[in-house]
């Protein structure tokens, strides 16, 4: 498909894109070798030389924070056992200097490559041995063990690392890049952030497109921009200026220094995890802020904007209700409570990284945007006063 | 040390056993060959047959259930990296049909076989090459993670297996071993059990023998009694018999089968686990019934009960207070609060095993005579009438 690149959110050209996604190009570009340094790879992406730039969500792909991918990287290929789907994702580089907050040195590019050497030939073979991994079920599962499986994936990455290690026990994979394999995803609690986005975006994929339908099938930011797309309303995003997260940082960094809300990885709560299972979370509170009472509102606000419980996804700590699913255009635009993001902060320049986690609101004025379009399609128009 | 086995509580002899624990002893001398059938084994055991029956914690050991524990057994062996001292226990033989709760069959004895010969040299191999492993360290982290680490351990038993899985990688076990190994455990969500009774066990013999205080540092039950001892009581049992256990049962199964609660895992209630934490482990009440709320309360009815709570072990669902640790035998009786532990249910007949799990208090007339008799060593006496 030639030189194409991935980012997360609605389409945005690269002289407007935020600095951690102008990083994370740059760093794409030096990884697949298009480009020898930095300033060439800007130069060639700020002259669109040949480089087609597009969105992950319109490849059937997610990808957490800038969501680059490039042709190069090895994805993660889930299917809806159920309705026959597919969705695609880029596989946890870990935590800190990172592609996807920016970064682009070398150690970034090193790590891009091992990841396509190592890490996913050694869980290829891991598959081919053990058979598919029940991506929903671990979800299901982190649930009861202090997940809401988007900024919290600690338990469901250990069951993941659980499957995985046991199927590489049976296979003949290499032993070295074995040992590689399950030192790094045993060091990186948040390796399965990418599992539970496209799992929740091959889940919300077989609810697009349903006549009329007002749920919210996908929320993505590019880090200017929020985006959504409605069930019943195509493939148009309804956009608008993301805001801050507000949460906690290293040390050495304040909220000055943040990024304004980016990635693909708000799919989460759409599906039923992140903000809408907050309440399934205690222990996040610990890294994004606030109290534990304040994560609990979180998810019954969540329930206020949404169509259902889903029964298979339960919160023990609201005596097992089921977590909300299916964010409703029209009730967020009813009740004025805004969906609800746990996510990472970037720092705003290009080539930083982290430098927090927190909270974020999408903004009202997608919402509002979507209610008008499906009134416009389905020609509902205001009652005649009287 | 010739033809000694251990078992639970304080002491009791053959003939007034629970049906449990004689299953298991009987299980014990088939698996030592010391008898060839189960009824040749229980006559010897009913003739006190050049076998010597002692307890567990007299020999720094604890084990579930029945604990039974004989000479082939391997054992972990877990050190107070901060007072020196040294504590035991057997090894998880899984769920079902198990010795611990008085299942003696064929498969049974395979079992213990394949623990002697595959499990535990597979674990030694694992902690030569990765070094010992934190438990306190997966004790705190499973309290994050929706485990009490004594009736529910299914993160802390991810991150043993992570942590085996790792080491195991770099050393030279066997491949055959390796993968039975890690299939055992993960497909074993008790198996962290027996880690966190002996963990609990180095932690609270280092409390032992303080001149004068009266905490609590074991109790332990038989299956006829439960026994505490105290602090600054020597090794002296405090005994009294003990309650059923409340709770949910497996199908075909309902309280009258029911033995009385049984097993050295109540050494975990005293360092701040099981129903000290119960705060800590919603999804526990699906597995022994009662509700969210209840799991919150006991919590804070033990923490009225003891001397402190402890800052390293985290329940978020109080706002991130410290489990309540150090049962005070004088807050019991002042308050009229007995201890809640989590457990689980075994069928009162021989050979049967697990039926259920729940919930049950320790008897108040253990700590009656235990303040008592702390009373009279400390020569304290009712003030005169005025």
């Amino acid at each position: 498909m030639g030189r194409v690149l991935l980012h997360a959110g609605a389409p945005v050209p690269f002289d407007a894109m935020c600095g951690p996604m102008q990083g994370a190009m740059i760093g794409a570009l030096l990884y697949e070798r298009w480009a020898a340094k930095p300033e060439d790879a800007e130069r060639m992406l700020r002259a669109g030389e040949a480089i087609r730039i597009a969105q992950c969500h319109d490849y059937g792909a997610v990808g957490p924070m800038a969501g680059i991918i490039s042709p190069s990287m090895p994805l993660f290929v889930v299917k809806n056992a159920t309705h026959g789907n597919t969705a695609y994702s880029n596989m946890s580089e870990g935590i800190g200097r990172v592609l996807r907050f920016g970064a682009n040195g070398p150690d970034v590019v090193e790590r891009l490559r091992w990841i396509e050497t190592t890490l996913a030939p050694t869980l290829k073979s891991a598959l081919a041995t053990g058979g598919g991994v029940d991506l929903k079920g671990i979800q299901a599962q982190a649930l009861l063990m202090g997940d809401e499986v988007h900024s919290r994936n600690a338990a469901a990455t250990l069951q993941f690392l659980a499957a995985m290690s046991v199927a590489l026990a049976d296979s003949d994979a290499d032993r070295q890049k074995t040992r590689e394999t399950l030192r790094f995803i045993a060091g990186n609690s948040q390796f399965f952030l990418n599992l539970s986005m496209v799992s929740s975006k091959a889940i919300m994929d077989a609810a697009h497109g349903i006549e009329a339908s007002s749920v919210v099938t996908a929320m993505a930011r590019n880090g200017v921009t929020t985006a959504i797309r409605v069930s019943g309303l195509g493939r148009q995003w309804f956009e608008a200026p993301s805001d801050m997260p507000i949460g906690l940082f290293f040390p050495g960094f304040r909220q000055e220094d943040a990024n304004a809300d980016l990635g693909d990885s708000a799919i989460c709560e759409t599906a039923g995890f992140g903000g809408s299972s907050l309440a399934a979370s205690p222990a996040l509170v610990q890294l994004v802020g606030g109290s534990v009472t304040e994560a609990i509102a979180y998810s019954r606000q969540m329930h206020d904007i949404t169509i259902a419980r889903n029964p298979g996804l339960s919160l023990p700590a609201l005596d097992f209700a089921g977590a909300p699913c299916g964010i409703d255009i029209r009730k967020v635009v009813d009740s004025g409570i805004r969906p609800v993001i746990t996510t990472g902060i970037a720092h705003r320049q290009a080539g930083i990284g982290q430098i927090g986690a927190g909270i974020v609101r999408a903004p009202m004025a997608c919402f509002t945007q979507a209610v008008t379009a499906l009134a416009a399609a389905l020609e509902v128009r205001h009652p005649e006063p009287c």
